[in-house]
């Protein structure tokens, strides 16, 4: 039996609403105003764009515990190490990385708007959301924008013949200006489906396709709880041998180097016992403002020419179209802002109780004529 | 019936007396001598490694009708179009991209050790053989590279839907320093295999495994031969839509973007009537000197730790091992250097009807002792 869908079940709440009680939580954990702010935009990302599972349904499951147990550091803010112009090495400090990766990239663009290029390299980071909200900053900039974090020292796919999980999902996102279509984004991790997938299947009872888990031996495992039995390996994207699992791999390890080897952040094949696994997370953050290097219009206009092109591939099916990474997000966030976000109902309690324990006001549902109720 | 393996039919010839022979060819068709050593050195670097469809094979089939039909200027050199100190936007000029992607990794690797980063972004690039030979530069000087092209307005791949080819099969490589080991080299397409492997299973009348091609309706193609019939599409890294087609395809997005949209080279979505499609590629040299940022011994610790420790992950197959990309291709060359590359018979007859043509003196065979017969 298949659930209903969300947007069935759904309560509807404003953006900035929303935005302003995510605000007021982090703010009642101990982040200045302004961090607050642009850390709730980036968890609202999620709800916009549609990636809910990096969304506000890790409010309480993720990022409320990790102020609890200290892991995050409210009040900190990333240190300078060093800095080469157009590099800057940061130590995070614990800092919450939905804030700490924005203001990373921020320092990347302006560092690109000088030198071409800029680089920031993080060590000490912690959990940042969706990669593509941070990429998509250097977009809104016309630039192009690089983010990449290895998982810390956590340790969940094996390498290709290995018997032991030796690296993380490793998310990467690129971004780039697309004219007046939604900027392209792809954000994705470098094995097939991020855990979450694979946790939300199991929870649903719901069978996973061949390809996302295999067992010792290769084979297809389609019962999504081995893998948290220990009895199903996660692939890395490209699937079986002959059909690129080395490359797959091969990316994971290209996001393992840039992002944490870079910095010196932790590393999921070294490994330290004595630390949660998590912790010292590594963040590339890269933007190229291309405007510095030639025409800035001629950029823009190649940036339209090559997405609407794309856009205006003949599809096989005459009802389907072509689309790019990030163009379905975009266009989704683009309503949502204007018509609110659906929320599941245990979502809205969860955000309820929240508002309770810190004695601020819940965020009001839109009644159907779309005002705050 | 399979083909007796490349080594049995082989003829071996020494690695400086190939080199050299390279060398000259490539000086009778006009490059001054050292830029001839290098797009000698680049080209067998494919014979080397063992990504033979990229190496001495392309001698006769690619690189010397590219000078004959005047497509690559084999005088030219890349001319600097704007330079921002950490980045340079250079004009290829047609160059043999062999050694213009050389000199432009080079350039990127003098820039980060200035400014942390390095970025060379190239148009009007011509072919460069293995990506991973210019990534593996940065490598040898204790830096992570990332050299990325893309195929000019050529359209190979078609995106997840659509009914036309728009993209090419947009080679990407990094690299890192792996201590004593050889270096980190991923050096991959963003499609699942790139074109050479299904004409190599056509001439040999093998099928491909499910995964590389498929019809209109997203049905496995066998038979490779369907491919240049245009009844097979060649796939992404990820191949069908629920095991990531829309990241291999995003891949290959990301490749175009940092490649040929930065720079402004041919892009293969826009296209072009009027030129040749492969003319006109763009391409992207970046270079990272962690070295800059923090203890340079420290940044080759941890490179060595990160990948000794795959090395060292426990194998399903007690008598198979964990490696990563890079470390057969490195070996095989560290070995092939001391005891010759070996060269099928038709590929040998080659070079002699090459040598023959310009009056110079053929590559000699190691006789069995080793030595130059």
């Amino acid at each position: 039996m298949s659930a209903p869908s969300i947007e069935a079940q759904a309560v509807r709440v404003a953006y900035p609403e929303l935005r302003e009680f995510v605000g007021r939580v982090f703010g009642a954990h101990g982040l200045p105003a302004d961090r607050a702010g642009i850390a709730a935009e980036a968890l609202l990302y999620g709800d916009l764009s549609g990636m809910t599972s990096h969304g506000l349904a890790n409010l309480s499951r993720l990022y409320l515990p990790l102020f609890e147990s200290g892991r995050v550091d409210a009040a900190a803010a990333p240190e300078t190490v060093s800095d080469t112009g157009a590099a800057v090495l940061l130590d995070g400090n614990r800092a919450l990385g939905l804030w700490s990766t924005a203001y990373a990239m921020r320092l990347a663009t302006e560092r690109a708007e000088r030198y071409g290029i800029g680089l920031v390299s993080m060590r000490n980071g912690t959990h940042f959301g969706c990669a593509g909200y941070h990429a998509a900053v250097a977009a809104e900039r016309e630039m192009v924008g690089v983010v990449a974090a290895n998982c810390g020292r956590q340790r969940i796919a094996r390498p290709p013949g290995g018997r032991a999980p030796m690296l993380g999902t490793n998310p990467l996102a690129v971004a780039a200006p697309a004219g007046e279509h939604p900027p392209f984004v792809l954000d994705m991790s470098t094995t097939v489906v991020p855990t979450g997938r694979i946790r939300q299947a199991a929870r649903a009872g719901e069978a996973v396709p061949d390809g996302w888990l295999a067992d010792d031996a290769g084979r297809p495992v389609n019962d999504p709880a081995a893998f948290d039995r220990g009895e199903a390996h996660l692939q890395w994207l490209g699937g079986r041998p002959e059909t690129g699992s080395y490359k797959g791999y091969g990316l994971g390890l290209m996001v393992e180097v840039l992002a944490a080897l870079v910095p010196g952040a932790g590393l999921g094949p070294v490994g330290d016992a004595d630390r949660p696994a998590d912790d010292d997370i590594g963040i590339l953050a890269l933007a190229i403002a291309p405007g510095t290097l030639r025409s800035g219009p001629a950029f823009a206009a190649d940036s339209a020419a090559l997405f609407g092109a794309l856009l205006n591939c003949p599809p096989v099916d005459p009802v389907g179209g072509v689309t790019y990474p990030g163009w379905h997000e975009g266009n989704r966030a683009r309503q949502r802002r204007r018509t609110g976000l659906p929320l599941t109902a245990p979502l809205y309690d969860e955000l309820h109780a929240i508002a309770e324990k810190l004695d601020t006001p819940p965020p009001r549902p839109l009644s159907g004529d779309g005002s705050a109720s």
